[in-house]
């Protein structure tokens, strides 16, 4: 009796992506002792041809950057990651050299974080390539940052740039220019998820996302849940060299680093008084932090001011899938 | 800013669904504690319509087909559920009642089973539904029943009944006569998982497996891992009263019982003096299991007897995808 296709893809290609606790996936579940002392956090996310990736995108960036997001959830958690479990669908006649070179991403991915594989499952498609991944981390016990804690009078901050990741897709459609450096589209295919600045986080923080569908869409998220408002300045929000020089070109284009998906970046809020304590974090994380604006009392709305101090007009929320 | 439309979706269908941890589903992760001086045990699995469930299938059964498979690979283990994460990746259109009868399933299999819950992702895809869980569960530290424990002399055991989920296909492809009870097609759409057996056989059974892609091919799983053979006699095969009269009516569907996939039945080993023992524990999980065989020393075979003691011909695979 051979082994069917199916075992030997997954000894082929996902094996080498397995960690301790995975029995080498070969068993019908992982088993693994959770760290002492520890809470755990888990998150999930699924990615479709088309619809989230492209399907011309390099395939060793789209597994990477579908673990990149989970990884995204736990730095905005202020957790560390344990281990994922990950389940492909693929089209018949997906072929082999193409599978390779996604677990190469995921493989190479895995060891710069130090997160493998736990288990998960392949399977046929008649539709788009699709993949599914749970990641599991820890954090110390009521250390997690939530979204609900943020207060009137916090600083709204955020890492990194933004608006990188919705400009590189314009880039990879070939609806903008690229910048030489390839920066843009580097940004959209390999998010960097801010697990250490999340961790550093931990007690200067009152509240923390991550931003994945739009820096104002995000934002009322965390207003929501924190029964409050916000006022970000449009001047303020941090921007790379590459996004400067596309927004310069089409200022249009500055809507996107406020409404545009696929940053990762963190979104956090923390008292005004620990604002040093905050910035002194983030450079021992080795991560910029920008302060953008400032939370304020009633309704959960957020508005977004041009340089004049005026409200820019209602911007196009993030994006949405239904 | 109006809450888009997928936020929607969550907070309608499957917010109920969530369980201590999730947060309600509304922040980045879930954060739980992991159960005091237990392992932990996780496992997923993928389902695309079409391919592993009908399109017109009742939409409360598929997501409790997966969340049950799921559980199964969980009573593989000897484990008990905690949570589970669930990704799904809906066709636009998809009609709002479907989705409404999908999450019900999953909620009643939930109350049923005793496991909400803890986070996911709702995405659109221009293909087929496509589901994802992630089952996470606990295990007694060392007590996991793994599937390389098996040692010549051992019975190969199996619970319930097999055959069943392959001949109920059938009936639901009109490939098949309906039994009148729609038992067949019931134990397609909603195997059992054997939870309350799995735990039960900690420490009498030496290797463990759920019988998802036919009892010859998984057996053959079970002796690859424990580094000897099989004998399974086809007529101790346990079947149903509805499979009985299937073969009856037509002697080739018994085949069926020896590789036909879906019965997610436990297959088990366990040393042939501790016969009583295992049929003592089944008795007080309430399922029954049947000894069909033994394993043999020698190289990872199995053989098939019929009644005269003679090998059957070599029998079709499972179930494989590629």
């Amino acid at each position: 009796m051979p082994l069917p296709g199916e075992f030997s893809l997954i000894a082929r290609h996902f094996r080498r992506l397995a960690g301790p606790g995975s029995l080498d996936l070969s068993d019908d579940a992982a088993v693994f002792d959770p760290p002492p002392g520890c809470q755990l956090v888990a998150a999930a996310d699924a990615v479709v041809a088309g619809v989230h990736f492209l399907p011309d995108d390099p395939p060793e960036t789209i597994g990477a950057k579908l673990l990149r997001v989970n990884l995204s959830d736990l730095a905005a958690m202020g957790a560390a990651p344990l281990g994922y479990l990950l389940t492909v669908a693929l089209p018949h006649g997906t072929p082999d050299g193409w599978i390779a070179a996604f677990a190469s991403g995921l493989a190479a991915d895995g060891e710069r974080f130090g997160v493998h594989a736990l288990g998960g499952d392949t399977v046929s498609t008649p539709g788009p390539a699709t993949f599914s991944l749970t990641i599991l981390g820890t954090v110390a016990p009521g250390a997690a940052l939530r979204r609900g804690g943020a207060r009137p009078g916090d600083r709204v901050w955020v890492s990194g740039t933004l608006g990188d990741g919705a400009l590189g897709l314009r880039v990879l459609r070939n609806e903008l220019a690229p910048d030489a450096a390839g920066h843009l589209a580097r940004r959209y295919r390999l998010p960097e998820p801010r697990l250490t600045l999340g961790a550093a986080l931990a007690g200067v923080a009152r509240a923390a996302m991550d931003v994945s569908d739009g820096l104002l869409q995000d934002l009322g998220h965390l207003c929501r849940a924190s029964g409050c408002g916000a006022v970000v300045e449009a001047a303020s929000v941090p921007l790379s060299d590459a996004a400067r020089a596309a927004i310069g070109a089409d200022p249009a284009l500055l809507s996107l680093a406020l409404t545009g998906g696929d940053d990762y970046e963190l979104l956090f809020a923390a008292p005004s008084e620990r604002s040093e304590e905050v910035l002194t974090r983030a450079a021992a994380a080795g991560t910029a932090v920008t302060p953008i604006g400032v939370f304020v009392e009633g309704a959960a709305e957020v508005v977004a001011r041009g340089a004049d101090g005026a409200p820019l007009p209602a911007q196009q929320g993030g994006w949405t899938h239904f």
